[in-house]
Protein backbone atom coordinates (compact mmCIF):
# COMPACT_ATOMS: atom_id res chain seq x y z
CA UNK A 1 0.00 0.00 0.00
CA UNK A 2 1.66 3.76 -1.20
CA UNK A 3 1.35 6.00 1.28
CA UNK A 4 1.76 9.54 1.33
CA UNK A 5 2.94 11.41 5.00
CA UNK A 6 2.81 14.40 6.31
CA UNK A 7 5.30 14.08 9.28
CA UNK A 8 5.69 16.52 12.37
CA UNK A 9 7.92 15.50 15.26
CA UNK A 10 8.02 17.58 18.78
CA UNK A 11 10.55 16.37 20.89
CA UNK A 12 9.56 17.42 24.61
CA UNK A 13 11.97 18.16 27.77
CA UNK A 14 14.99 19.42 25.56
CA UNK A 15 14.29 23.55 25.84
CA UNK A 16 12.29 25.18 23.07
CA UNK A 17 15.56 25.19 20.58
CA UNK A 18 13.98 22.56 18.55
CA UNK A 19 16.30 22.67 14.92
CA UNK A 20 19.03 20.36 15.95
CA UNK A 21 16.63 17.26 16.42
CA UNK A 22 14.36 17.92 13.33
CA UNK A 23 17.60 17.60 11.50
CA UNK A 24 18.48 14.52 13.03
CA UNK A 25 15.39 13.23 11.59
CA UNK A 26 16.03 14.69 8.07
CA UNK A 27 19.03 12.61 8.18
CA UNK A 28 17.28 9.25 9.27
CA UNK A 29 14.39 9.82 6.57
CA UNK A 30 17.50 10.77 3.79
CA UNK A 31 19.21 7.58 5.01
CA UNK A 32 15.78 5.46 4.55
CA UNK A 33 15.59 6.50 0.88
CA UNK A 34 12.01 7.94 0.62
CA UNK A 35 11.47 10.54 -1.40
CA UNK A 36 10.80 13.63 0.94
CA UNK A 37 10.23 17.11 1.51
CA UNK A 38 11.08 19.46 4.01
CA UNK A 39 8.32 22.38 4.97
CA UNK A 40 7.87 24.75 7.65
CA UNK A 41 5.94 22.61 9.76
CA UNK A 42 6.42 18.97 9.35
CA UNK A 43 8.32 17.14 6.08
CA UNK A 44 5.87 15.44 3.39
CA UNK A 45 7.06 11.47 2.35
CA UNK A 46 5.91 9.22 -0.21
CA UNK A 47 6.75 5.25 -0.15
CA UNK A 48 5.36 2.00 0.75
CA UNK A 49 3.32 1.85 4.00
CA UNK A 50 5.83 -0.33 6.19
CA UNK A 51 9.24 2.04 4.80
CA UNK A 52 7.13 4.80 5.22
CA UNK A 53 6.36 4.19 9.01
CA UNK A 54 9.54 2.10 10.02
CA UNK A 55 11.27 5.55 9.38
CA UNK A 56 9.04 6.97 11.34
CA UNK A 57 9.81 5.02 14.52
CA UNK A 58 13.16 5.36 13.56
CA UNK A 59 13.19 8.98 13.95
CA UNK A 60 11.46 8.15 17.30
CA UNK A 61 14.82 6.16 18.08
CA UNK A 62 17.15 8.60 16.79
CA UNK A 63 15.29 11.42 19.34
CA UNK A 64 14.83 8.59 22.29
CA UNK A 65 18.86 7.32 21.61
CA UNK A 66 19.74 11.37 21.84
CA UNK A 67 18.03 11.57 25.31
CA UNK A 68 14.97 12.89 24.29
CA UNK A 69 12.71 11.95 27.14
CA UNK A 70 9.12 12.42 25.16
CA UNK A 71 8.29 13.09 21.76
CA UNK A 72 5.00 13.89 20.62
CA UNK A 73 4.34 13.71 16.86
CA UNK A 74 1.25 14.28 14.35
CA UNK A 75 1.33 12.92 11.40
CA UNK A 76 -1.36 13.33 8.39
CA UNK A 77 -1.35 10.31 6.11
CA UNK A 78 -3.76 9.35 2.40
CA UNK A 79 -3.92 6.13 1.03
CA UNK A 80 -5.63 6.05 -2.47
CA UNK A 81 -6.83 2.96 -4.65
CA UNK A 82 -8.08 5.17 -7.35
CA UNK A 83 -4.79 6.37 -9.00
CA UNK A 84 -1.25 6.81 -8.02
CA UNK A 85 -0.61 10.31 -7.21
CA UNK A 86 3.03 11.58 -6.27
CA UNK A 87 4.10 14.72 -3.87
CA UNK A 88 4.48 16.58 -6.65
CA UNK A 89 1.82 15.39 -8.34
CA UNK A 90 -0.45 16.70 -5.54
CA UNK A 91 1.18 20.20 -5.41
CA UNK A 92 0.35 20.24 -9.28
CA UNK A 93 -2.94 19.64 -9.37
CA UNK A 94 -3.40 22.22 -7.12
CA UNK A 95 -1.60 24.91 -9.13
CA UNK A 96 -2.79 24.36 -12.20
CA UNK A 97 -6.04 25.45 -10.82
CA UNK A 98 -4.78 29.09 -9.52
CA UNK B 1 9.13 0.63 22.06
CA UNK B 2 5.33 1.56 23.63
CA UNK B 3 2.87 4.33 21.93
CA UNK B 4 0.03 6.21 23.09
CA UNK B 5 -2.16 7.66 19.51
CA UNK B 6 -4.88 9.42 18.39
CA UNK B 7 -6.25 7.76 15.62
CA UNK B 8 -9.06 9.98 13.07
CA UNK B 9 -9.66 7.98 10.21
CA UNK B 10 -12.04 9.71 7.18
CA UNK B 11 -12.65 8.06 4.17
CA UNK B 12 -13.45 10.35 1.12
CA UNK B 13 -15.74 10.06 -1.75
CA UNK B 14 -18.25 8.02 0.15
CA UNK B 15 -20.62 10.46 0.69
CA UNK B 16 -21.12 12.23 3.76
CA UNK B 17 -22.50 9.62 6.32
CA UNK B 18 -19.16 8.11 7.67
CA UNK B 19 -20.19 6.28 11.15
CA UNK B 20 -20.67 2.66 9.61
CA UNK B 21 -17.28 3.45 7.77
CA UNK B 22 -15.86 4.66 11.55
CA UNK B 23 -17.70 1.29 12.91
CA UNK B 24 -15.60 -0.92 10.42
CA UNK B 25 -12.67 0.52 12.08
CA UNK B 26 -13.72 -0.13 15.69
CA UNK B 27 -13.51 -3.55 14.80
CA UNK B 28 -10.34 -4.10 13.26
CA UNK B 29 -8.75 -2.03 16.01
CA UNK B 30 -10.98 -4.40 18.73
CA UNK B 31 -9.79 -7.68 16.97
CA UNK B 32 -6.44 -6.30 17.25
CA UNK B 33 -6.51 -6.72 21.11
CA UNK B 34 -5.41 -3.26 21.91
CA UNK B 35 -6.95 -1.11 24.62
CA UNK B 36 -8.55 1.56 22.63
CA UNK B 37 -10.75 4.22 23.70
CA UNK B 38 -13.55 5.56 21.12
CA UNK B 39 -14.71 9.31 21.34
CA UNK B 40 -15.94 12.02 19.31
CA UNK B 41 -13.40 13.09 17.07
CA UNK B 42 -11.10 9.45 16.92
CA UNK B 43 -9.78 6.90 18.89
CA UNK B 44 -7.27 6.51 21.78
CA UNK B 45 -5.28 3.57 21.46
CA UNK B 46 -2.36 2.07 23.80
CA UNK B 47 0.30 -0.76 22.77
CA UNK B 48 3.54 -1.45 21.26
CA UNK B 49 4.25 0.51 18.05
CA UNK B 50 4.49 -2.23 15.13
CA UNK B 51 1.00 -3.63 16.71
CA UNK B 52 -0.48 -0.07 16.69
CA UNK B 53 0.63 0.77 13.48
CA UNK B 54 -0.28 -2.69 12.49
CA UNK B 55 -3.95 -1.82 13.21
CA UNK B 56 -3.82 1.30 11.80
CA UNK B 57 -2.90 -0.19 8.24
CA UNK B 58 -5.31 -2.81 9.26
CA UNK B 59 -7.65 -0.09 9.17
CA UNK B 60 -6.87 1.31 5.59
CA UNK B 61 -7.12 -2.60 4.60
CA UNK B 62 -10.58 -2.31 5.56
CA UNK B 63 -12.06 0.37 3.96
CA UNK B 64 -10.27 0.14 0.83
CA UNK B 65 -11.79 -3.71 0.98
CA UNK B 66 -15.18 -1.94 1.09
CA UNK B 67 -14.39 -0.09 -1.91
CA UNK B 68 -13.52 3.49 -0.37
CA UNK B 69 -11.31 4.81 -2.99
CA UNK B 70 -9.57 7.72 -0.83
CA UNK B 71 -8.69 7.76 2.93
CA UNK B 72 -7.30 10.54 4.69
CA UNK B 73 -6.11 9.79 8.66
CA UNK B 74 -4.22 11.87 11.50
CA UNK B 75 -2.65 10.54 13.83
CA UNK B 76 -1.17 11.93 17.51
CA UNK B 77 1.56 9.48 18.92
CA UNK B 78 3.54 9.88 21.68
CA UNK B 79 6.58 8.12 23.10
CA UNK B 80 8.28 8.37 26.54
CA UNK B 81 11.30 6.68 28.15
CA UNK B 82 10.90 8.86 31.30
CA UNK B 83 7.68 6.85 32.61
CA UNK B 84 5.46 4.04 32.13
CA UNK B 85 1.70 5.80 31.17
CA UNK B 86 -2.02 4.38 30.47
CA UNK B 87 -4.25 6.05 28.67
CA UNK B 88 -6.22 6.09 31.76
CA UNK B 89 -3.29 7.98 33.70
CA UNK B 90 -2.95 10.51 31.20
CA UNK B 91 -7.10 11.58 31.79
CA UNK B 92 -6.16 10.97 35.63
CA UNK B 93 -3.32 12.92 35.99
CA UNK B 94 -5.27 16.01 34.39
CA UNK B 95 -8.55 15.51 36.59
CA UNK B 96 -6.67 15.74 39.69
CA UNK B 97 -5.28 19.04 39.14
CA UNK B 98 -8.93 20.41 38.25
CA UNK C 1 -21.10 28.58 11.54
CA UNK C 2 -20.96 25.72 14.49
CA UNK C 3 -18.03 23.79 14.84
CA UNK C 4 -16.56 20.50 16.85
CA UNK C 5 -12.85 20.56 17.23
CA UNK C 6 -10.58 18.24 18.82
CA UNK C 7 -7.91 19.99 20.67
CA UNK C 8 -4.34 18.86 21.75
CA UNK C 9 -2.22 21.62 23.62
CA UNK C 10 1.33 21.05 23.93
CA UNK C 11 3.60 23.45 26.16
CA UNK C 12 7.57 22.95 25.47
CA UNK C 13 10.48 24.57 27.15
CA UNK C 14 8.55 23.55 30.46
CA UNK C 15 10.23 19.73 30.74
CA UNK C 16 7.64 16.86 30.10
CA UNK C 17 5.52 17.16 33.16
CA UNK C 18 2.29 18.88 31.16
CA UNK C 19 -0.76 17.98 32.90
CA UNK C 20 -0.64 21.16 35.11
CA UNK C 21 -0.78 22.73 32.03
CA UNK C 22 -3.50 20.78 30.49
CA UNK C 23 -5.60 21.69 33.61
CA UNK C 24 -4.74 25.13 32.98
CA UNK C 25 -6.39 25.17 29.38
CA UNK C 26 -9.22 22.61 30.66
CA UNK C 27 -10.22 25.55 33.28
CA UNK C 28 -9.94 28.23 31.16
CA UNK C 29 -12.44 25.82 28.20
CA UNK C 30 -15.12 25.02 31.26
CA UNK C 31 -14.77 29.11 32.29
CA UNK C 32 -15.92 29.65 28.47
CA UNK C 33 -19.02 27.81 28.99
CA UNK C 34 -18.42 25.28 25.96
CA UNK C 35 -19.40 21.85 26.01
CA UNK C 36 -16.39 20.02 26.42
CA UNK C 37 -15.11 16.27 27.40
CA UNK C 38 -11.47 15.55 28.24
CA UNK C 39 -9.85 12.45 26.66
CA UNK C 40 -6.43 11.09 26.78
CA UNK C 41 -5.06 13.29 23.75
CA UNK C 42 -7.30 15.92 23.65
CA UNK C 43 -10.14 17.45 24.63
CA UNK C 44 -13.47 17.67 22.04
CA UNK C 45 -15.47 20.97 21.78
CA UNK C 46 -18.46 21.65 20.51
CA UNK C 47 -19.87 25.60 20.17
CA UNK C 48 -20.11 28.47 17.55
CA UNK C 49 -16.85 28.71 15.44
CA UNK C 50 -15.65 32.14 16.94
CA UNK C 51 -16.53 31.41 20.59
CA UNK C 52 -14.30 28.40 20.06
CA UNK C 53 -11.66 29.93 18.56
CA UNK C 54 -11.61 32.78 21.23
CA UNK C 55 -11.46 30.16 23.78
CA UNK C 56 -8.32 28.06 22.09
CA UNK C 57 -6.99 31.51 21.73
CA UNK C 58 -7.30 32.00 25.69
CA UNK C 59 -5.99 28.45 26.17
CA UNK C 60 -2.48 30.13 24.67
CA UNK C 61 -2.60 33.19 26.16
CA UNK C 62 -3.02 31.56 29.74
CA UNK C 63 0.25 29.27 29.12
CA UNK C 64 1.98 32.11 27.99
CA UNK C 65 1.00 33.67 31.09
CA UNK C 66 2.32 30.96 32.95
CA UNK C 67 5.47 31.61 31.56
CA UNK C 68 5.50 28.61 28.83
CA UNK C 69 7.63 30.26 26.07
CA UNK C 70 6.31 28.12 23.00
CA UNK C 71 3.14 26.28 22.47
CA UNK C 72 2.68 23.45 19.85
CA UNK C 73 -0.91 22.83 19.13
CA UNK C 74 -3.25 20.04 17.17
CA UNK C 75 -6.66 20.92 15.91
CA UNK C 76 -9.23 18.48 13.91
CA UNK C 77 -12.05 20.98 13.31
CA UNK C 78 -15.00 19.83 11.42
CA UNK C 79 -18.29 21.75 9.98
CA UNK C 80 -21.16 20.73 7.72
CA UNK C 81 -24.30 22.12 6.34
CA UNK C 82 -25.95 18.64 5.84
CA UNK C 83 -27.08 18.49 9.75
CA UNK C 84 -26.84 18.99 13.24
CA UNK C 85 -24.48 16.82 15.46
CA UNK C 86 -23.36 16.94 18.62
CA UNK C 87 -20.29 15.36 20.47
CA UNK C 88 -22.45 12.72 21.65
CA UNK C 89 -24.51 12.26 18.90
CA UNK C 90 -21.27 11.14 17.32
CA UNK C 91 -20.15 8.58 19.35
CA UNK C 92 -23.52 7.29 19.70
CA UNK C 93 -23.62 7.07 15.58
CA UNK C 94 -20.75 4.80 15.52
CA UNK C 95 -21.64 2.82 18.76
CA UNK C 96 -24.82 2.10 17.01
CA UNK C 97 -23.21 0.17 14.24
CA UNK C 98 -20.70 -2.16 16.03
CA UNK D 1 -0.14 36.92 19.22
CA UNK D 2 1.73 36.09 16.56
CA UNK D 3 1.49 31.93 14.86
CA UNK D 4 2.74 29.47 12.39
CA UNK D 5 0.52 27.56 11.11
CA UNK D 6 0.11 24.61 8.85
CA UNK D 7 -3.97 23.91 7.32
CA UNK D 8 -4.84 21.19 5.69
CA UNK D 9 -8.81 20.83 4.68
CA UNK D 10 -10.52 17.99 3.33
CA UNK D 11 -14.29 18.82 1.71
CA UNK D 12 -16.17 15.59 2.07
CA UNK D 13 -18.96 14.58 -0.08
CA UNK D 14 -17.38 16.13 -3.31
CA UNK D 15 -15.66 12.51 -4.47
CA UNK D 16 -12.14 11.89 -4.59
CA UNK D 17 -10.64 14.92 -6.79
CA UNK D 18 -10.19 17.44 -4.43
CA UNK D 19 -7.54 19.67 -6.02
CA UNK D 20 -10.48 22.47 -7.02
CA UNK D 21 -11.34 23.06 -3.70
CA UNK D 22 -8.19 23.21 -2.44
CA UNK D 23 -7.13 25.96 -5.14
CA UNK D 24 -10.26 27.78 -4.55
CA UNK D 25 -9.11 28.03 -0.49
CA UNK D 26 -5.52 28.89 -1.88
CA UNK D 27 -7.33 31.64 -3.63
CA UNK D 28 -9.36 33.20 -0.18
CA UNK D 29 -5.90 32.68 1.44
CA UNK D 30 -4.16 35.07 -1.07
CA UNK D 31 -6.56 37.53 -0.91
CA UNK D 32 -5.95 37.93 2.75
CA UNK D 33 -2.64 38.84 2.78
CA UNK D 34 -0.71 36.39 4.78
CA UNK D 35 2.42 34.44 3.76
CA UNK D 36 1.19 31.75 2.72
CA UNK D 37 3.46 28.39 1.30
CA UNK D 38 1.69 25.46 -0.70
CA UNK D 39 3.25 22.09 0.13
CA UNK D 40 2.36 18.54 -0.68
CA UNK D 41 -0.07 17.74 2.23
CA UNK D 42 -1.40 21.14 3.02
CA UNK D 43 -0.56 24.86 3.49
CA UNK D 44 2.12 27.03 5.79
CA UNK D 45 0.93 30.03 6.88
CA UNK D 46 2.36 32.99 9.25
CA UNK D 47 0.73 35.95 10.52
CA UNK D 48 -1.72 37.63 13.45
CA UNK D 49 -3.90 35.19 15.27
CA UNK D 50 -7.16 36.59 14.43
CA UNK D 51 -6.00 37.67 11.24
CA UNK D 52 -5.15 34.34 10.30
CA UNK D 53 -8.15 32.52 12.29
CA UNK D 54 -10.40 34.34 10.02
CA UNK D 55 -8.39 33.45 6.77
CA UNK D 56 -9.24 29.93 7.84
CA UNK D 57 -13.06 30.80 8.61
CA UNK D 58 -13.28 32.16 4.96
CA UNK D 59 -11.87 29.06 3.88
CA UNK D 60 -14.84 27.39 4.96
CA UNK D 61 -17.14 29.63 4.09
CA UNK D 62 -16.32 29.81 0.65
CA UNK D 63 -15.96 25.84 0.53
CA UNK D 64 -19.80 25.79 1.50
CA UNK D 65 -20.79 28.55 -0.51
CA UNK D 66 -19.58 25.90 -3.28
CA UNK D 67 -22.29 23.60 -1.97
CA UNK D 68 -19.49 21.50 0.21
CA UNK D 69 -21.88 19.94 2.89
CA UNK D 70 -18.87 18.78 4.62
CA UNK D 71 -15.68 19.75 5.94
CA UNK D 72 -12.61 18.21 8.23
CA UNK D 73 -9.76 20.00 9.03
CA UNK D 74 -6.56 19.86 10.39
CA UNK D 75 -4.50 23.15 11.84
CA UNK D 76 -1.27 22.79 13.80
CA UNK D 77 -0.23 26.06 15.13
CA UNK D 78 2.78 27.72 16.77
CA UNK D 79 2.79 30.65 19.42
CA UNK D 80 5.95 31.37 21.03
CA UNK D 81 6.56 34.43 23.09
CA UNK D 82 11.10 33.51 23.31
CA UNK D 83 11.58 35.11 19.58
CA UNK D 84 9.77 36.20 16.47
CA UNK D 85 9.93 33.35 13.72
CA UNK D 86 9.05 33.17 10.00
CA UNK D 87 8.26 30.13 7.73
CA UNK D 88 11.46 30.51 6.11
CA UNK D 89 13.55 30.99 9.59
CA UNK D 90 12.42 27.57 10.62
CA UNK D 91 13.11 26.06 7.19
CA UNK D 92 16.46 27.51 7.09
CA UNK D 93 17.68 26.92 11.41
CA UNK D 94 17.00 23.04 10.22
CA UNK D 95 18.80 23.37 7.08
CA UNK D 96 21.77 24.77 8.42
CA UNK D 97 22.04 21.71 10.79
CA UNK D 98 21.79 19.16 8.31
Amino acid sequence: MKVIVDLCIVPLGVGVSLSGYIAACERVLQESGLTCRLHAYGTNIEGEWDEVMAAVRNCHQALHDMDVPRIHTTIKLGTRTDRNQTLDDKVRSVEEKL
